[in-house]
């Protein structure tokens, strides 16, 4: 499929953006002078650069891959974006649309009519149409039903009905069967009448009359073994297979584990009904790393590099309300002690560092657990050990660093006692967040919450207010 | 390779998990009361219960793949990690260690002498040997150097010889090349003599007489064009190629790109010198994610769930560390204020917020930016408008935040004008934390560092220090 383009290492890639924002930036400086020289009456040369400059940007677009026409789209500003691509092949729209990330191609589809959406995805295949049928109109998925024949028809409808993050919205349909009972010289002539061959195909599957799959053909077998011999007698009876209702995060690990290219996807009754291959799965992996990453730092979803203020902040509002509602929590919590405060203002100063020093601690304890969750390696029968080790951990950390600033606020105060108050309020806060650390993933996973997300808002509300209130309450008691 | 053992589905792997678990909790009752009989006189019963459950344990190891020996090793305390080890079968030693992740399989060669550690190295291939030789003693890498023949040593020292993250250090030597003057009938034959195929293996390379590459031939077309066409008629002359010092992030971003499966890695001059396949690069997103997510959270390194209290601690030091030299400074800004703290508590109470906001705001800016510059999206050209972007969102969240904590402040302290104060000084670290959430990855990057390791800890430090410094300073300006 890709062969015809040429095909690009990422120096190559930065060179295409390159030159693409070069000729963008010379139109719009042709452009601005233009508008300077007064719009009415157009300077005739100015006309001839413009035209000259959309041929070769048009030029340099058409030697491109569409995944590579797709990474330059994200780069660029919504304007300079749009311009673009109005200027893409309208051929190549659907494959580029499914290599964008879910934000550009929002703002790519506002442009297009419904015409051309129905042009764009009718160049797809069922499978990459579901891929992107969430941010197409209805209208739109509505007419595509219509046009399409009954099995693609009922592909799309199938592909559309499984739940995100299922191996059923993950497969595609192009997969070759044969019978078992032919000889591999037959199978050879098989292929060889298809004519072509689908991508990332590494085994044929052997089914039955039900379409029951029986075993697999690699093809690396079929390349290397006596042609003479039944598909029956070299096939793989033991081999990875998947329901649509898996989860992709376990078919992913699946597919590390065994290094596989491709595995079939079959139905309770074990027969075929589509394939998972490694490109989806690689693309997976990535976007489900590059999701938790965007979530444990607080963004509801994967943001548009250029998308307008408005969307964006929207997209931060969620966490940012959360924290100040934590916040406001950990500052009633000081509030609380106010009276201590204005007898001893040092405590003000030092508070920060015991709050901080747990989130931080507790951040570490949460990464690990959640780590250990996403692996499977967390289990009832270790979770005790886990908790003995994080205990440990903290009183270690909490004994050294307790001491470390200790000594710290008794040198700068010249009070001792503050000192210990500030050694033990530190010891205090690291168990706590040692605690919280373990327990708040592992509860968010029993009740089938993602513990990627939210985990850090909880626990530094946790060691946040527990901080002040340790830390200020112990001076109160002791020093006051 | 993976045909003989029984492939398992997630589910599948989690009761085998739990059954060692239950066979190990089952030992370690049966020695507990065999203590506590006391140790001299041993009931034979016991000694028979546990020899049977150390050989029920032997013979479910026996069923399973490497991979999920390795999956099991990683789910198990330290001393139970040890029983199973000892119980695996010598020969998957090999490949158990090439699957279990480093922290692991340093536990595990702790356990073996250097025969043992011989024979499960020479069981590999040598790019195999070359992952896990960094955590192989010095002299049993000497010794497998000097036994393994010339081709093999000259493919082991070059693998060992380019530095891990690069395309070098993830390659592997097993492919297969063809002459272009042959017909695809006489290249299937070849195969056929050949016996076995690698896995993973898509593609022949076409080479010249000097070993140059010239094309590529994929399976696929050699399975469906006619065997009397030539290689040089069917081959394919534009695919994407690699050299061993090119980066492994960006060879992953073109797998992804232009799905590949496989790919030939050249020399300067062209000629063949290795392929990079897609499950390496599987591997490889998966590390660098988790990698990254434990950067982020402040730990050195991957952490063995199990590693002992000691070199947990150790590796969570450095950068609890660093983040209590920030809190340090920190508190040295508000000790500069605490006459003005003395005089009106309430300050104490609200500055946390400021700082938690700022920092919260501007770990979201910050995770956006490190997320562009790693897909390549960010550039010279698109940078101003970024910047635009982020103050943008930075004015609009500080206006509504900052009325939100200042309304707040001034209902609960009755005091209009701290209020004021309040809202003023969130606007500002608002905008300090956008700059700062740009410039600090930028900056990162371009000095040739990682820009998700530190970014968050340096952007906090001066959310926190600059949110203490303005809100603290705007109020003894305004208010005292």
């Amino acid at each position: 499929m890709t062969d015809a383009f040429e095909n690009q290492s990422q120096d190559n890639l930065e060179t295409s953006l390159a030159q693409v924002q070069n000729l963008l930036a010379r139109m719009r400086l042709a452009e601005e002078n233009a508008y300077k020289q007064g719009g009415a009456q157009q300077d005739p040369t100015e006309d001839l650069v413009r035209t000259r400059n959309l041929t070769d940007l048009q030029r340099k677009l058409e030697d491109l891959h569409p995944a590579d026409i797709a990474y330059i789209l994200e780069a660029l500003p919504l304007d300079e974006r749009r311009l673009v691509w109005s200027l893409v092949h309208a051929e190549n729209d659907g494959e580029i649309l499914l290599e964008v990330s879910d934000s550009v191609r929002e703002s790519l589809i506002q442009t297009m009519d419904k015409a051309e959406l129905l042009a764009a995805a009718e160049s797809l295949d069922t499978d990459e149409i579901a891929d992107i049928a969430p941010d197409l109109p209805r209208d739109v998925i509505e007419e595509l039903l219509t046009t399409l024949d009954a099995q693609k028809r009922a592909h799309l409808q199938s592909a559309l009905a499984y739940p995100e993050d299922t191996v059923g919205a993950l497969m595609d349909f192009e997969m070759v069967t044969i019978r078992a009972d032919v000889t591999l010289e037959v199978a050879l002539r098989y292929l060889r009448r298809l004519g072509e061959l689908p991508d990332q195909l590494d085994k044929l599957f052997v089914v039955d009359r039900v379409d029951e799959i029986i075993g697999v053909l690699p093809l690396k077998r079929l390349l290397t073994t006596d042609p003479e011999a039944s598909v029956a007698a070299v096939m793989v009876e033991d081999f990875v297979k998947f329901h649509p209702e898996d989860e992709a995060h376990e078919a992913s690990q699946a597919f590390e584990r065994y290094d596989l290219v491709m595995a079939p996807v079959v139905d309770v009754q074990g027969r075929l009904i589509g394939r998972l291959t490694v490109d989806a799965v690689v693309d997976y992996i990535r976007e489900s790393a590059d999701a938790d990453m965007l979530s444990m730092a607080g963004l509801k979803e994967e943001e548009d590099l250029f998308s307008s203020v408005w969307h964006a902040a929207k997209n931060r509002w969620m966490w940012l309300a959360i924290n100040l509602g934590t916040a406001f929590i950990a500052s009633r919590v000081i509030g609380g002690f106010e009276g201590s405060i204005a007898k001893l203002t040092a405590l003000a100063a030092l508070m920060p560092i015991i709050a901080g020093i747990g989130g931080n601690s507790g951040n570490q304890t949460t990464t690990v657990i959640i780590r250990g969750l996403a692996l499977g390696h967390i289990t009832q029968a270790n979770a005790r050990q886990l908790v003995k080790k994080e205990i440990g951990v903290a009183l270690l950390n909490g004994l050294m660093w307790g001491s470390v600033v200790g000594v710290f606020a008794w040198l700068l105060y010249d009070n001792l006692a503050l000192g210990g108050v500030m050694a033990l309020a530190m010891l205090l806060n690291l168990l706590v967040a040692a605690l919280a650390g373990i327990f708040i993933p592992m509860t968010l996973e029993r009740v089938k919450r993602d513990p990627a997300i939210g985990s850090s808002v909880l626990l530094t509300a946790i060691t946040d207010s527990m901080g002040f209130f340790i830390f200020l309450g112990l001076a109160t008691l002791l020093l006051l």
